[in-house]
């Protein structure tokens, strides 16, 4: 039997576009007489649609596609993730489900059975769960589909009661079938990779696997599907972060004809270190996620032109690096907005950044509008000393500048806070923590200076004095990052056992750090949850990014 | 046997604060003789905790409180909600549970079967569901005990395919009683009292209701608790955002003793009226659920004194005065920020209503600041005409005056958007859009003037002139919202179709709103998602507000 597996990029919502790939894919798998096309989960409406789902409309939609998608299949069998009605009376309205399309039938419909709700998932507000399971005959084949998380219940302490693939194994299949749309992190593919080698190994019948690829708002899914033969040998990878088509033949033994071809972009990731939260071959990964997402949030949103601002510092450097890969060095506009206490090589530095990617640059003091301010607030401020207020009007004054030249000129303002300033609070609402999408929200300090050395790996792109100075906010004289919070070498450590790790305090004081350095971390943590939650989408490249996977109390006392 | 319900208002991971409640009003039960005292749904960390219960350590001091309260739980029986740990090694972690404590011995666990999962709720992402169910033997009765959604799966069309109660029933319990977390909306009362009124007459036993208080960040919890004896007849009704302690006496037959004392507060509300949005009646509650949700917010922050921009306007006006009844007039300071394009009947509008409502207020015209802005940007506007960038400049502009005296004397901002406003987009990010609790965010502007007439129930205290002049956002000469909006009294109707009732667009169209008006207005709810996701938490009075509840793809296609 010859299986394809079709790993493509959806536009939530956009059947229109979808259908199209679709069937462009069944098309090519035709023409190379290909027994059965496999898609990932919920191709025909992009995954997650969220709450698009409770629409009636939308679900009409996803059953014209999948009417569609019946015509073209009909030499060829066809496997495509839908949403799909209940017919029941009890229970949820939908299913999360796959269509097994041939001689232009719909010959099956498969409903997903574990439903997860953790991290960035939804899906039991949605979606019944099956509670029967069927396997599919196809051409003297039994076929047991299942749909991501499904083959995700192992261990001796599984997260589910039911276990479907145990299920459809009383009927004896020969082939298992996955679909999928499974996020990045930077551990992911190497989990990804044992969990469908475990099933492998359970149920001794090959697996091929077909996992999304692309951004949606924050989620990136970085493709990567495999074939494995029934003794577990890897038979294909497919690579990640980007579209392909694929071919396998399945032998009636359950070997695969094919050798494994490993697409020379599929590095291995090493385990994350957490002394040091940084993997070298991990930062490749990471910043190729980080530019698909940038991409395909404007691709998908139409827009091509984004704007930030460039103060010199590492973190606005490599957004702006990251940027220009993903959108082209025209097409990034950056800003220099210099204060009377920006120091002078803030200024030269973005400059000679600027330079040296080529990208366009305008330099646009905050001194007037910042004394402006002054002055207007003079009869309330009335002589009281600098404070956070004065360094925050600055801040904010070059959020509007950067807004309003975006409004103006029709840009797209690119956040540049990294992670251990959102997770401390270290930054400005409306301020520095304006914009439309945040590319290093989830990347800690730390790791920045990984992704800058990345980007400066063949040729210096960012200037080593970027790299190499102390981090400042500039907002007052001699201002340091380390004046209001800890080395970041230290931070990061904690900031990672507290938010990846959902470690307790307790527990990160008997790693060996100081108590009072714990709680005053944790408690900056957790105090700041107001000013996430009014926070751009972060693309996602760990296991517990802020934003939709985090969901903590803004009132509540923890700590 | 003397039952007391327990309604009281709870404090997210506060435990020492929620235990100290709790045995307040166990101590009161004993004083009285009561045999059992009924408590809320999650009650010793509050609810909900979200993904605070992923901590250990949080799960800790939960049980450490049920091993308080368990030694007061002595002559008296205690009926407490609390996360328990799950002790089977398949399945999610916790259970979301009761515990029954007397003779100061833990007599009872009881897990929730119904998690549910929509709107703004999560409890999948936590909680096994129970799979068993026992009643609790106690001085000679048999008690069904469930928690919160465990009652509401009845009807034609259930939501989950089992139902606890009638699991519970095959063992013939003499009195059921509910634990809840069921939050306010403006028709929630009316449907509580009716799927309680529902259980009792299908099941035909006393049943015993508390329900949590309080507001959680957005979520306002009503209270309004009941008591049902076993022929249907409401016998108690626990006021309505507010905490109460109430005792009954339910007889061996089913019967209660005491006769129903509806309070004075507990006014029935009305069915919402789709043509206007308007339910007199129900005004009342939305006012006192937005003054709860201020002061919870408040309190619970640790905060005391609000900041808010006043512009004149009608929404402005009214959050001014739920401000002060919720915070005290002294605690809010208004700012009036004219601007060249403001009338003088604003900023004399403003005054008077400040005047009125006896909160002090200064005069912060932005002519200075704006125009500093747009020297600075002027070489790269380069002559360009006004447009949309200029009027947001100006609502930035003020959103800095208002962050920077925040910042500089300890004032939270409130923000005074609508709901008719952010659902298509008509305000500026980091602007009007700025502040760190929407006030307004989940009522339609028509709805905004019931209030309004509310208000001034008794005498004129948002000015005449602020209700009847049509709205302006004031950023452009003789700019009025009906250039860039349909009239609110269409264009409400239409956002209620779609987002409260979720109709497809065919659906509106069909109820008699041209295909152009629908088209164009579902198109702006769709495209402001972006604008939505930075904006701060909305008082949830509506069955569906933005935020938490409602969940859509930002990057995604749909109309």
């Amino acid at each position: 039997m010859k299986i394809s597996i079709a790993q493509q990029n959806y536009h939530i919502g956009n059947f229109e576009e979808n259908t199209e790939k679709i069937l462009g894919a069944i098309e090519l798998a035709k023409k190379e007489g290909a027994d059965l096309i496999l898609f990932s989960e919920m191709s025909v409406c992009g995954y997650p649609a969220r709450d698009f789902v409770e629409f009636e409309d939308f679900i009409d939609k996803c059953y014209e596609s999948i009417d569609t998608i019946r015509k073209a299949a009909d030499t060829i069998g066809v496997l495509i993730g839908s949403p799909a009605r209940n017919p029941g009376k009890k229970g949820k309205d939908l299913f999360n489900a796959a269509f097994f399309l041939y001689e232009q039938k719909i010959v099956a419909e498969i409903h997903k059975t574990l439903l997860p709700t953790y991290d960035v998932f939804d899906e039991n507000r949605y979606f019944e769960a099956a509670s029967s399971w069927q396997v599919i005959p196809f051409k003297g084949k039994k076929l047991a589909v299942t749909i991501c998380e499904d083959i995700w219940n192992l261990g001796d302490n599984p997260l589910y009661t039911i276990c479907p693939m145990d299920e459809l194994m009383k009927q004896s299949p020969d082939i298992m079938l996955n679909l999928s749309a499974s996020p990045f992190d930077y551990t992911h593919d190497e989990d990804r990779k044992a969990t469908i080698k475990a099933n492998v190994l359970k149920y001794k019948i090959p697996l091929f696997y077909c996992n999304a690829v692309g951004s949606q708002t924050e989620i990136v899914f970085d493709g990567g599907s495999y074939a494995f033969d029934k003794d577990a040998n890897l038979c294909g990878a497919l690579p990640m972060f980007t579209s392909d088509l694929s071919f396998y033949t399945c032998n009636d033994d359950g070997t695969i004809q094919e050798p494994i071809i490993e697409p020379a972009s599929r590095v291995p990731n090493k385990e994350l270190n957490p002394a040091t939260l940084v993997a070298d071959l991990n930062i490749d990964q990471i910043y190729k996620a980080l530019v698909l997402g940038i991409k395909d949030y404007f691709t998908k949103m139409g827009f091509t032109k984004a704007i930030l601002g460039s103060s010199g510092g590492i973190d606005s450097a490599v957004t702006l690096a990251i940027a220009t890969d993903a959108l082209g060095t025209q097409n990034v506009l950056a800003v220099l907005m210099p204060s009377e206490f920006s120091t002078e090589h803030s200024v030269a530095d973005a400059e000679l950044l600027s330079k040296n990617l080529e990208n366009p640059y305008h330099i646009v003091p905050i001194k007037n509008v910042y004394h402006s301010f002054l002055e207007t607030l003079d009869p309330i401020f009335n002589g009281m000393p600098f404070s956070l207020a004065e360094e925050n009007i600055q801040s904010r004054s070059r959020g509007n500048i950067l807004m309003a030249i975006a409004n103006k000129l029709g840009y797209v303002l690119l956040n540049t806070s990294n992670k251990s300033e959102l997770a401390t609070g270290y930054g400005t609402l409306y301020g520095d923590m304006a914009g439309g999408l945040g590319v290093l929200g989830d990347v800690y300090k730390i790791q920045v200076y990984e992704l800058a050395k990345y980007i400066n790996r063949e040729k210096e792109i960012i200037p080593t004095n970027i790299i190499t100075k102390a981090p400042s906010a500039e907002l007052r004289p001699d201002q340091k990052d380390s004046d209001s919070l800890p080395d970041y070498s230290v931070l990061d450590q904690v900031l990672f056992q507290y938010i990846e790790k959902r470690a307790n305090p307790s527990s990160i004081v008997a790693m060996g750090f100081s108590s009072e350095l714990v709680n005053r971390t944790l408690k900056m943590v957790n105090t700041n949850e107001y000013k996430r939650n009014q926070f751009c989408p972060i693309i996602r490249v760990s296991p517990k990014a802020f934003g939709v996977g985090r969901r903590m109390p803004i009132v509540g006392k923890y700590l």
